[in-house]
């Protein structure tokens, strides 16, 4: 029998617990030892489902744990709670952890280390951020902390900075509390992730919800009452009063520890890792989830995307071959989806200025169509923008905006980029077609049609 | 000035007037000169929406019709209502057509031909076939004479031949009609498109909502009361009280005229073209629609599939080269999506039998998963059934049979089959996540996962 192997893992969420889990199914407690070790009240969760707790969607928190610390120790992983490793010993193969409930530290070595540190909230240093009725929202912590806020709250003004995800995610939750809803966003436009012309419509359909959108205007500071709480949100130009201010502003890798321990990081402050997820350079090390960059294979480049699904995956990659076995992350094509009550919004690949970023000549199609046939009761109106190389016509990207049936339909974009497919190549695509599923012409199929055509127009 | 060249298109439905349109978007009507010949009372419109006119979800006939003859006309496109071709006479370049209402034949020169006479659904030679009450449902006079029927008809059991697309999207129209339904088919399960393990699932929830099944039973006659209208249909085993009658049983290419005139046929006789929709053969005649047998991309094989998005493709490929311009219809992967209710029924590329058929071996996989987060409300099952090729693990099919969010997921299959990819690779789909949209791991990616574990195993 070979002797006992223990894996250490830092960080007990999605990533760091779905390579504990890959791990243990392919090698019993005799052969490896597994030990995780996570800061905060919570192992396994999403992340991405408090704003729909917050907003009533989901009725209990628990709901959102996948599997809780004692559902994790009945498979012989040993999850340490409340427990925080303060630093990573390369040389000595080793990690030193402090119990939050005692404060007393102590040296675990390990054979193989897995890091899924995760990500934190971007919190930016402005006067009142720390004022009581300011959330920010990266745990199931933060999201009761929220709720406890809502509960007692006897205004109904509420402002949400950032128009990212997490942003309209929160204003749609809030509406939902029945709040007054403004986002305050630096951008042009809501949702910096699509193109300015496509974050438009975003901004048009929440002001048709009632939600008040300022874009184009950084946040100057908190204001707070007499009693200290937040009473308003500043910029530069105006006051929006407010009860509650929620902070939606992005995420940036957490990877203080790696950066101590002088592990690679990228452009972005993430991990630096091979297409096995394992730290570059590091036999041992493996890296996974919201701390870590992932290669862009529209654009070659590094980027960071924090992403419950990105983490599970790399976890059962980091998984497989910690566990002796074989698994690649070959990266991502961009792909989100998200939406804001009935309307929904799907991106992949390149925006324009990421193409033009690195390089890349395109010609661009917008199309509008319906999510059913247009006789069909409940079609749903919907645009569709698609990027397509100059020349090549190969496909760069994908963006829509829409209602019930839109957001998925960017799944077989998100294919065709994988495959490399020309948006000529994609007019001809089989996909399904019913008058309650889709016009006889898909409304990915119409703008491949518009797009094939603009690229013809640009070569003559 | 080029000499004014004529077009005369057989059939003025999806595929002829697409390509009617797309040549006259080409080319004006100094150059081009298009005659289109219709024996119905209608064109453009659209078939497979005409069971939900029957069962009440589309109010009005007209919806159906995606452009009427005034509208063709008024693009400089002739088309001749109520006018039949008999006859095509290769050799001399020319049709002979009749006009309905007067009888009067007449012959018509062309240069550039398109057959696109659709299909005939099948029509068994059973004692009682043509007894009032009984329908067929091909065309929208088809679709009014069932409504009449059923707007006279006082008692309130139908009874529904055949359980493919049409026979259970019937099968809704009528129990929305207030109908007690009786589906009885040949095969081992309703969907015989779909695996029979599937096609349980799909017979499970139909009695789930109230419709009777009877499978791997042939009808071996209509019986008729002392009116003569229907009564009841009868069985080897059994008779199943009828106040109205649907065949839903199939259609088979409509090419008498295309054999008469010695064009070549395939197997399931169908027109046979190249990927240009040329008549294999002949220079100046084209032919798309349900009349042609398409290219099967993962089987090699030619098939017959009636499907309006595959006739608009023809249609618009043929206006293309014919217009002088250049365009291809590669093949299908046999994408189909359905639903009956609630259900959602889905499948593309192979059954287990069709890979058989090839020599393919194959693993399965079949998973059960939901169509968004467990914890988000309105999550709906689905199960997902993945083909991959033994060894390669090349993915050669999917099927689904969920609820609402099932069946437009078989597209991320039907991309990644047009693509060739491998299940394995299929794992690593960046696929659209959030809570609303789907769980964190899609249940395509899901099955991908199985059926790659299933090929690995398989390897050992």
């Amino acid at each position: 029998m070979a002797a006992t192997e223990r894996l250490v893992i830092i960080g007990g969420d999605a990533a760091g617990m779905s390579a504990a889990s890959q791990a243990r199914r392919m090698k019993g407690p005799d052969e490896l030892e597994i030990v995780a070790f996570e800061r905060g009240n919570f192992s396994s969760y999403s992340a991405c489902g408090i704003p729909y707790w917050v907003g009533g969607d989901v009725g209990e928190r628990d709901g959102l744990i996948a599997r809780n610390p004692e559902e994790h120790r009945a498979r012989a992983i040993e999850l340490r709670m409340r427990t925080e490793v303060t630093e990573i010993d390369v040389a000595g193969g080793r990690v030193r952890a402090r119990d939050a409930g005692t404060g007393a530290e102590s040296w675990t070595g390990y054979d193989k280390l897995v890091i899924a540190t995760g990500a934190r909230p971007i919190r930016p240093a402005l006067p009142g951020i720390d004022a009581p009725g300011v959330h920010g929202l990266q745990t199931l912590d933060d999201g009761q902390a929220l709720l406890d806020t809502l509960s007692r709250t006897e205004g109904r003004r509420a402002v949400v900075v950032g128009a990212g995800y997490i942003g309209v995610e929160m204003a749609e939750a809030l509406l939902k509390r029945g709040y007054e809803v403004t986002v305050v966003n630096r951008g042009e436009q809501p949702m910096a992730t699509l193109d300015p012309d496509m974050g438009r419509l975003v901004h048009e359909a929440m002001s048709g919800m009632g939600i008040t959108t300022v874009s184009g205007t950084a946040v100057t500071g908190i204001l707070t009452g007499d009693d200290g709480r937040v009473r308003a949100v500043a910029t530069d130009s105006a006051e929006h009063p407010a009860d509650v201010v929620v902070l939606g502003i992005g995420v940036e890798p957490e990877t203080a520890l790696a950066r101590a321990a002088g592990l690679p990081l990228g452009r972005h402050g993430g991990l630096l890792t091979d297409l096995a997820m394992r730290v570059r350079g590091h036999e041992n090390i493996w890296a996974g989830g919201d701390c870590v960059e992932v290669l862009d294979l529209v654009s070659g480049r590094e980027r960071h995307i924090a992403l419950g699904t990105h983490a599970n995956k790399h976890g059962q990659v980091i998984g497989a071959n910690v566990g002796g076995g074989y698994g690649t992350f070959p990266g991502v094509v961009g792909t989100a989806v998200s939406k804001v009550c009935e309307l929904e919004i799907a991106r992949t690949g390149l925006r324009e200025k990421d193409a033009r970023a690195v390089g890349l000549q395109y010609v661009t199609a917008t199309i509008e169509s319906t999510s059913r046939a247009g006789y069909y009761p409940a079609a749903a109106p919907m645009t569709v923008k698609m990027l397509a190389e100059r020349r090549t016509g190969r496909l760069l990207g994908v963006q829509i905006v829409g209602r019930e049936g839109a957001g998925k339909r960017v799944d077989v974009a998100a294919v065709a980029l994988t495959a490399g497919m020309t948006v000529d190549q994609m007019t001809a695509l089989d996909l399904g077609y019913a008058p309650p599923f889709s016009p006889v012409w898909d409304p990915v199929l119409v703008a491949a049609r518009k797009a094939s055509a603009a690229v013809r127009k640009e070569r003559g």
